[in-house]
């Protein structure tokens, strides 16, 4: 596995962001794109803590760095922040480009089973094996034994599910210590956009899907410590749409026997689906990691 | 004059942004489109001070609401943000959609005296008379006696201008408070971009053009009180390529008498031209106007 190039470097907030392209094995062979945003504290040497981001719908890389406002606080609390792609591209799949809600942009980051799309689609594997050794092989003093994951939307589907799995692997392949989603599609078995991507992507279909479902998977760690905060807007057209269903997933959550100090979902009036409700609550998303993952640090 | 019709809503920050068309007299009849950040403080029915952004070239109205940053001290401070476009769109001339720094998304925020740009590329007259008559037919508490102006690179250029011209104005359309930049293209009679907006414009070429050129200005209003802050970032490609100049303008405001207090000038190591330098050193921009601003309100 040859180490990822750097193709871009800018500076920000005493730290500098960098994006990086690889080859991945996960995605068949495909050339996959991250950025790494790291505080000014790692470039003087020191270890810091590791938060990913996992964007909805339509967006790449680019999207949460430029809009979400996530800089300034992982600056001010010295931590990375890791922003991947949100699928492969260039499959050259039939289709892949036809809807904005499937293929291209559209991961799911999940593994597909499903022909023609379970060569490249393995968004998950991407993620939780493939990205993490990327990382250490770059010389930067990222302390991956400190992790952490959040998203929006499609990507707060992804982390909360990542987070969820990691807790029930025997053998983990990356352990996140916390979770957090704006706006995330929290039981996709039951929408139109869970439902399209499980029917596309796995040969199971939506029953195969339950195992990407956070309010499935919020049953399965019943008894575990888990730390969750998940924010929606009332307004956003989506949860209009019962795309996101957070009522399904705090319904799971009680039925777990979780409080909601440990499984944190708050609805807030007039909030859309946009990046502008995305950087308002960001700060408090940053800072909730951030106590978790430097409170880690005497611990392990 | 129709007053401007709202196209989108996006709630942020506890205020919201709202997005307007307009059809403009300046700007010879074309459609413009602007966002408005109302903070909380006028949501409720409070006067609320108003800072406008000029973005720089290839941009849009969007930009910088979207990456720069600024909403969220905006918020804490109780200012209204407005944001408009970068140029007139859509006026069907030859050669509009040709260069990405001439024509659309590149109006320089200046007058054209030239044909055939002269019916439309009125960008000068849209900002300083229209634009705040179109805000006063909003029903928002818009306090326009206490305004102040900043943007980046091109709009840098011209909050500068539009600022050092109000100074100097008998009778000036519009009063700007204070001015600050971001990679102010400070000196645009003596650079590419420059040369190339203002023989392109204006009838009168490069010499019609010192009336719109920081540097030119910013003697001429000596002796009088002048608040400005510009930040500029060393690793900048434009700043090395001789398009921005800030030395140019830092010896015309020694050569003027103007303290570094009263027009305070930074370069900073590394930063580049993008939003990641904007966005750092958004809070303290905000921050500058917003005392001023608030200050004003006691005296006005």
């Amino acid at each position: 596995m040859p180490a990822p190039e750097q193709v871009a470097e800018n500076y920000s907030f005493d730290g500098v962001i960098r994006k990086f392209k690889a080859t991945s094995t996960s995605l068949g062979g495909l050339e996959t794109q991250f950025n790494v945003f790291v505080p000014k504290e790692a470039l003087d040497g020191q270890k810091v803590p590791v938060l990913y981001y996992l964007a909805g719908l339509t967006c790449t890389e680019d999207t949460a760095p430029w809009k979400g406002g996530f800089l300034r606080d992982a600056a001010a609390e010295g931590i990375a922040l890791v922003f991947p792609d949100t699928s492969p591209r260039g499959a050259g799949i039939e289709g892949e480009e036809k809807d904005w809600d499937f293929g291209t942009a559209a991961g799911f980051y999940l593994n597909a089973t499903k022909d023609p799309w379970s060569k490249h689609y393995n968004m998950y594997d991407f993620l939780t094996s493939e990205l993490p050794s990327l990382l250490s092989s770059l010389s930067l003093p990222l302390d991956l034994s400190r992790s952490s994951i959040f998203g929006h939307s499609m990507g707060g589907h992804g982390a909360l599910t990542l987070y969820l799995k990691s807790l029930l692997a025997s053998s983990p392949p990356t352990t996140y210590l916390s979770a957090s989603a704006f706006a995330p599609i929290a039981n996709p078995i039951k929408c139109q956009w869970g439902e399209k991507a499980f029917k596309g992507y796995l040969s199971g279909g939506v029953e195969e899907g339950k195992e990407y479902d956070a309010t499935e998977l919020i049953g399965q760690v019943k008894g575990k410590e888990v730390k969750i905060l998940v924010d929606v807007g009332t307004g956003d057209i989506f949860y209009k749409q019962k795309q996101l269903l957070p009522e399904n997933f705090i319904a799971a959550r009680d039925a777990a026997g979780f409080s909601s100090k440990d499984v944190e979902v708050n609805l807030h009036e007039h909030y859309d689906h946009s990046y502008y409700f995305i950087s308002t609550f960001a700060p408090a998303h940053i800072r909730f990691h951030a106590q978790i993952l430097k409170n880690a640090a005497g611990k392990l």
